[in-house]
């Protein structure tokens, strides 16, 4: 029993704003019985992962240990705790916990890729608690930007952990549950937490965080003075937003229609499970055409510049009949997350191009944060009274920062990151182990490691172009005809004339003075050839670019 | 005489930040006179532009009418105003006016690539008047974030119109001539203004701009204080930063060292002009090294987060000898550019975990914006009162919002993006003709067309990958061997075993079923393998690449 400790460690999340999965494990070292809290992806982009459609922790650590896991907790709906799931449960297949409504979206994503959805059980919130060998964990309500989101309190024979998942402190959310000190004060009171693992996100803001009831009265002003159609875009699980949106819509006697698979799912489960109640009846885009424009609310998906979102459709053009003029408004009820700044002002710029009154988040009007800012962050710090505050779901300058914060405050605090196992069994939490953090990409219908050179050989194509040059060698180690070259993403011509042509001429010639020994060697011919391109490529074009080399030979002895 | 007028016609930089370049012509149509005000570049992104270097304007309208071409006039030496010119002037080989600094600028790109560099003259400010054909052109200094920065007067038989170039109203700019609102009121009083052509990428900002000068003391404050070492990021060309940091550093006892070779040139360049004196003597890396480390300010180039420059360098590690360490500070004094935050989002965090101490802009206390706000441009409306005000350097929302300023005050506007000739000869500005918008790429050593699907080629192999099938086949049309596939970003292995074995495999079967006639024509052999390709890509690993197919004949009859 003394051997016995009890450890934490970040997968994902806790060097990034994205992709949580954070493991806790008690037992003996190396037998410790594991839980998981959310399995989160994140996004990919054209800079580092193009033509890859998710991002995902990779769990191999989990995977070689998950006879150990005892379970699986989902905090909250959002997909950077849940995105992974249907992807990576197969690989654990343990039992999963989540509350009413994020079991709905879970199952949801477990049923599309024909899992089954029963793997998810429903919990209720604390007081009710689930045991998973040396743990009882019990969901917490806590305020958020969707329904439901959940700190968790794990307890262990080595201690309580208070894990925050996703917060703010809205004492007036619209949906779902308040954020309740009286309820931190009693987990903290009940039984001292050793450790608070706690969001980082918006440690550098510095003002309070605003509740979304702030939002009501700019919003059913705004809309009550707009003259023509209105479009309001925000995250589809910001359930709350949709009910403030509707309810601006039907002050002014606008019909709502919602646009996006996505906004569409989101208000039915939010129905489904209890969760929004008198939200009022939807028109179909059909229905729009035949209204008056002022007596329509659109709510779309879209809000960062999505492609194949409908708010990306309705600024392309006609989208299921749905055109936008000159004097209608677009308001964007969210923040654009950093990196897809250029996707949003495009669209921004198309629909000015259309006349459309484009309205942001007007300084704060017309959209709250979803997460604790600093003085938030210290006023939870202060309620919960950890013993160690361990900075979780932030990029290493947050995570930084929050230590920093605790630190001041006299909270002992480390910087974990992705990777680090952590013996917090005592008052210190000491590093024990590091995995490597990897990733595993989504692409397509097959998941690649991060490190496999796949994305390597994109990124190469797209910066340099890619020639392909292929020969015919006789029986002979002769070269049979010319070289044979075929580009793709490089300039026709060069500064001596077309391009490939004069590349099949120079490597002809090149080949033809090139001795027996080279002819007879594939490995030193494709070297050789590789070389001649990109020295010719440099000169020619100013650019050296990728090379593959095909030599067919007549008779391979 | 009545039969001519006088027409506007932006090129770059209308419907966008950055790339300006504009176009004004007089005389009877079709065979006006033309100036042209500014060659700008803008930068490339992996989203849309891979590979390419730099953004050029596409100026085949003005090369086609090289001989009407008077002049050409740059405003000041930002690359979005200067950077093309040694790029373009040789289509174009009109004599190019600038002031002092600028020309400097302008003279070292010129030298770079081996251009005359008296092709520049250099102009004297107001009352100093260059002739160009049937224009009088006046420089008028205005404050910008660079030194000698100028709005350019230019009257014609039609009229006088002021083009603002890029400005800010600055009292007190630090380096360089102060905003100096009598000077645009005698240039009203002169001579009515015809048309106010007016910089819009701020207009979006509500407050009063706020003056350099107003950074001295913060900064002071902020470098006083440090212990370690300081570096300081902003961009080389706001001399007068580079200016106010230093005497930053010179109140608290540092030297200084400038890292980056752009951060050297403009700081020389403007000595060398007389724009900058008494700067303090600078340090060379070499003597950092043995200087304590609170000994010393580095000034570096790098605030948006370009990989080669001395930031990003610094965060990945030891550069000219230098390391950063625990307890150094790191200061953005700049703002970034929307579409850089995930770059320098990275070298945050790199700097985050070396220890350094990262400061931003410090909610404006480090940094303020070269360019007029909201209210700013109100009032240079009011004191130019302008029959028109067509804005431009802005994005088309930027233009919108401007020109709704404009007309609000009761000055007549219209929004003028790339590509439309105006004709502004009466109360009103006409559109007389529409010319296609295009750009111009620089991609290594070449000049490629945007549209001539290069640029379209790397991004499908970046999304897609790309595979090349090379197939001999024999006198008698028939397929010699296997199918032979080389993959590229593509993932080794497929639902069903190996990919691109399976692949070959596939194909070959497929081959060997094809009847004579597929086998003898090139065009439908090739169509049928790039769709089995792409089919049994779909199949295998959710992918559709894009395929190359090279097919040998041993005897082409």
């Amino acid at each position: 029993m003394t051997n016995e400790r009890l450890i934490y460690l970040p997968i994902g999340g806790a060097g990034e704003i994205g992709m949580n999965c954070y493991v806790y494990g008690h037992g003996a070292p190396g037998r410790e019985r594991l839980i998981v809290i959310d399995l989160g992806v994140t996004f990919p982009d054209m800079d580092s992962t193009p033509g890859i459609d998710l991002i995902l922790p990779d769990i191999s650590w989990l995977e070689a240990r998950a006879d150990r896991i005892e379970a699986i907790f989902i905090t909250h709906a959002h997909e950077d705790h849940i995105g992974a799931l249907a992807h990576l449960w197969p690989k654990l297949n343990a039992p999963i916990y989540a509350r009413k409504f994020t079991a709905a979206i879970g199952r949801h994503k477990m049923q599309d890729v024909g899992l089954p959805k029963d793997a998810i059980t429903v919990v209720e919130a604390r007081p009710a608690v689930v045991n998973a060998g040396p743990f009882d964990v019990q969901f917490v309500p806590i305020s958020h930007s969707v329904p439901e989101s959940s700190a968790l309190v794990i307890d262990s024979p080595a201690g309580r952990v208070v894990h925050t998942g996703d917060f703010k402190l809205d004492p007036a959310p619209v949906v779902g549950e308040a954020w309740d000190p009286a309820a931190f004060e009693a987990i903290a009171s009940e039984r001292p937490v050793k450790a608070l693992m706690c969001d980082s996100t918006n440690v550098f803001t510095p003002h309070p965080g605003r509740s979304e009831s702030t939002l009501g009265g700019p919003l059913r002003e705004l809309i009550g003075n707009a003259k023509g159609m209105v479009v309001a875009t925000t995250f589809a699980s910001n359930v709350a937003r949709l009910k403030t949106l509707a309810d601006a819509a039907q002050a002014s006697g606008r019909s709502i229609c919602l646009l996006g698979r996505a906004m569409r799912r989101m208000v039915a489960t939010a129905q489904e499970t209890g969760i929004l109640t008198d939200f009022p009846a939807t028109i179909s885009p059909e229905q729009v055409l035949d209204m008056p424009r002022d007596n329509v609310l659109l709510i779309v998906t879209g809000s960062q510049g999505e492609r194949r979102a409908a708010t990306a459709q309705l600024a392309r053009g006609k989208y299921l009949g749905i055109d936008l003029k000159e004097g209608d408004m677009f308001l964007f009820s969210s923040r654009t997350i950093p990196g897809n700044e250029r996707s949003v002002g495009r669209i921004m710029n198309q629909l000015s191009e259309m006349g459309v009154t484009l309205q942001d988040d007007g300084g704060g009007l017309y959209h709250v944060s979803g997460h604790a800012n600093r003085p938030d962050l210290v006023a939870v710090h202060s309620i919960v009274k950890p013993q160690m505050m361990i900075p979780m779901h932030g990029e290493h300058r947050h995570l930084r920062e929050h230590a920093r914060l605790a630190t001041e405050a006299g909270i002992r605090s480390t910087i974990v990151t992705n990777g680090m196992v952590m013996d917090i069994t005592g008052n210190t939490p000491v590093p024990v182990e590091r995995i490597e953090p990897k990733r595993v990409y989504l692409d397509g219908g097959m998941l690649i490691g991060a490190f496999d050179g796949v994305v390597r050989d994109r990124i190469r194509m797209a910066l340099n172009g890619h020639i392909m040059v292929t020969l015919l060698v006789d029986e002979n180690d002769e070269l049979m005809g010319e070289a044979w070259v075929e580009t793709m993403g490089l300039s026709n011509v060069g500064r001596t004339g077309p391009f490939s042509e004069g590349l099949e001429r120079d490597l002809t010639d090149w080949l033809d003075k090139a001795g027996a020994k080279m002819m007879r060697d594939d490995d030193r011919l494709e070297e050789g050839i590789r070389r001649q391109v990109r020295n010719i490529g440099q000169n020619e074009i100013g650019k050296k670019p990728e090379v593959t080399v095909v030599i067919s030979r007549l008779s391979d002895e």
